[in-house]
């Protein structure tokens, strides 16, 4: 009897709010119904923000549909280099190295891609990578938001020593504007650093890697975010001067790398002065010694933008020394004027971009979510921000190991860049069969690979999040190693441009 | 210039829909934005649904006053017992057990809680506990849905030896009916069984363990759900009858127990007859020894319901074995004539259940968001099915280790009615402040514990989610090793009640 009642009345979806509100109680209480609502709000104004703004067309299939298409191919291809190297062998580079650094604008070596350049490409890559897998997001260490390992063990810890570079200074950041989502903090009281957050290293090649790159290279790898879209909307209305010309760049990426304040234990000093100091001494040391040296900057995403200002101001310092940025996915940073200053300094840019990735179209693409009048709006944006340098344009539909799909956080992850240069021959051949690099890789922190390779999504995590079993068999924190916890940088003379 | 127009533009929180709608296109499909719709809305409607059905007030303090409140007391507690053990000693219990099974209906054991009966509990508690720890939930996994290891290795590899039982059998079951979310599926073509999941096991207490428990003791432990609210919301509307006399129980919960296959691999009997054909079994052989043997079922949840099934079904089959039922937040699962039953037969059941939980509401609460008569139906349910038993009834505001809110996913977890069971003394005392357990497993699998304790939500992982670098660097999935892949069971006869 009562069954029949039901089964009847299931067919209505909506909750009678009058006859019952005198049992609305607190179980949720307002604020948490707000959250919830602000959460879904925020989501669908984004998803329907992007499908107003962009031109893209991506064939998004359901998740049925993925699950029944059982790519053969691609786990046989993705099987049988399971015991192959997962990088290309080391040539000698000595006598290319200009070229491979931009020397002409990369013109001929990007469409097919060479692949002595594609090799650089993804060491520098990985380079930036690296400054993720480093990172320590754990909001209940006191140690969040630096980097998890010391400089000697950097390279091992992350399994990059084969590349032959050493760091030589790990560089922190704080901004002086408040910018969302942007500094990763500790909830614990006492913390290393309340106002800093690890933003990248300065490594220098060894004296291997050196004779077979032809030069001593100085490499800065700056540290981006996963996540940008929030900060982004907030960071790019606002154009501030650089140097002393008609160059202006976007105040929230000059905050994050001219900011200090002598309250803070991590940045008396700048970013930038961290790292100029540090390019002082070491283009000073090697040039005394009469070794070629080279400045190779590098960065995703946000991190890219921070190449930019430091090549602008490297170039500044060093008016011969060669200096390239290699970026993957980065926004436009600055002014047309900024553009050409960069350009007649002859710092040289190649900027690797995925067709399908939001960020390298910033500024004029998120923050107009709320916009009524946004296509003048973009305009006048496109128009004040400019791209710099030479660009090597991605498409993730080149790659069978891939989902189709509007994933907009993994496809804009270094890892899934790193994936589509190893696959790229040229801008019409198909995902090349001999790429070197491990598939698997992909999925560290997002969710692209296609099932059947039965990889899973997020996959980069540590056993129990960190916490061991002591003992008496209790789930305990461990305490850093001594050698791993953060010290303060040694204070830099003021660097100006 | 721009600026400032878009300064005063970004004060809209409206697209516009109209103008621009030949720029809407497919990034985002128009399934993609349903999914996010309907995802918001079920989260949204859910919410709402409880704010109307409960009558509970809990407060819910914003992140930022969590953060705040430094709870330094609960600090110096857990970290003063760092290295005190995680359970209570051994007692000999063998003049008692009777009374601990309930044999006069645990009066005057309850309020307040008599230590032995606690630590009893809490062993059973740790049985049920240990089907979710060893669940394969990993759908990538060709043997998602079964038990990660082996029977002979269970207990060591769930750190559960020291309760002195070994395991003689596994169970599994199937559901003739289509029960959301209930089965775990492998995406994998070529997996270990399509049509069940492992369910639970048999095991009796060793020589050691019945000389301090008096007898020699069976147990089973069911696994249940630990996201139960969607599938509840469908099984919970038809009773079917069970034996031959008045009494019915859920349809939902019926299906699982009994339902067999001759076409399935692990279902050519259902999980009644292996469990039964076990008890069966075991029973036979100690009896034949002379020893006193005692049956004593155990489940959380999904787990507490089949529990119960399995009582009755046994309560016949053994009429004179002491049969005791052990549940943890499990809902109700049939009429008053089951009650009834159940009682005239001897079974002793313990419901332990958290105030703030509402899964032992169940049925009559979540299902019925979506009814506007609801107050009459829950009425008519909660006449329809009746709870079994004496109860337990915990508190979350009892531990100064969990978070106030309205967090009832974590409110259900088995490890937070294992925390608020070690510290309960009684219904009017505090937490108790040498409680044994560790405090940080209650956050395993959710948010409970308050930030200050800074053990991180969900922790229990695997490393890599059980990646493995391989000898050239690439991350591989293991291949599960031959002892713990799962194997069909024997074939029982058929047993019915």
């Amino acid at each position: 009897m009562a069954t029949t009642t039901v089964n009847h009345l299931t067919n209505h979806h909506q909750l009678s709010s009058t006859t019952n509100r005198h049992r609305i109680t607190s179980y949720f209480n307002d604020s948490t119904l707000n959250d919830i609502n602000k959460f879904s709000n925020k989501s669908i104004r984004l998803a329907k923000s992007i499908t107003n703004l962009l031109n893209l067309s991506i064939d998004k299939p359901s998740l049925k549909s993925l699950l029944q298409r059982f790519n053969q191919n691609v786990v046989v291809q993705a099987d049988s280099k399971l015991d192959l190297p997962t990088s290309s062998p080391k040539e000698d580079i000595s006598t290319l190295w200009r070229q491979i650094h931009g020397g002409s604008d990369w013109e001929n070596l990007l469409d097919p891609l060479h692949h002595l350049l594609r090799r650089e490409i993804i060491k520098y890559g990985e380079f930036a990578q690296a400054t993720y897998d480093a990172f320590d997001f754990d909001s209940f260490s006191e140690y969040c938001g630096s980097c998890l390992y010391n400089q000697q063990s950097f390279f091992n810890k992350l399994g990059l020593q084969k590349h032959g570079y050493d760091v030589r200074r790990y560089v922190y950041a704080m901004s002086q504007y408040e910018i969302p989502r942007w500094l990763e903090k500790s909830y614990v009281a006492d913390t290393w650093s309340k106002d800093s957050n690890w933003m990248g290293y300065v490594a220098v090649s060894d004296d291997v890697e050196t004779r077979r790159i032809g030069r001593r290279d100085v490499v800065v790898a700056w540290r981006g975010t996963v996540l940008p879209s929030e900060w982004y909307e907030d960071m790019q209305r606002d154009l501030e001067p650089l140097g002393h010309g008609e160059a202006k760049v976007e105040r929230g990426f000059l905050s994050i790398y001219k900011s200090k304040r002598v309250t803070t234990r991590y940045n008396k000093t700048s970013a930038s002065d961290q790292v100029m100091g540090e390019l002082k001494r070491l283009v000073k040391f090697y040039k005394e010694r009469g070794e070629e040296v080279s400045l190779t900057i590098t960065g995703h995403s946000l991190g890219g933008a921070l190449a930019l200002l430091n090549a602008y101001e490297a170039s500044i310092m060093f008016p011969t020394l060669p200096i390239s940025v290699i970026s993957f996915g980065a926004p436009r940073v600055g002014n047309i004027a900024f553009r050409d200053e960069l350009h007649h300094k002859g710092v040289k840019a190649l900027r690797i971009t995925i067709k399908q990735d939001l960020v390298p179209r910033m500024p004029g693409i998120v923050f107009n979510e709320t916009l009524q009048k946004f296509d003048d709006l973009t305009g006048t944006l496109e128009w004040v921000y400019h791209h710099v340098g030479a660009e090597l344009k991605l498409d993730v539909r080149a790659s069978p190991f891939l989902k189709r799909g509007s994933n907009f956080i993994g496809i804009h992850h270094p890892e899934t860049y790193l994936h589509l240069i190893d696959g790229y021959v040229s801008s019409t051949s198909p995902f090349r069969p001999d790429a070197k690099r491990d598939v698997a890789l992909v999925n560290k922190y997002c969710d692209m690979l296609v099932n059947e390779l039965r990889i899973p999504p997020c996959w980069y995590q540590l056993s129990n999040k960190g916490l061991v079993s002591n003992k008496v068999g209790r789930m305990v924190r461990p305490k850093r190693s001594s050698e791993d916890i953060p010290s303060p940088p040694i204070e830099e003379e003021n660097l100006d441009v």
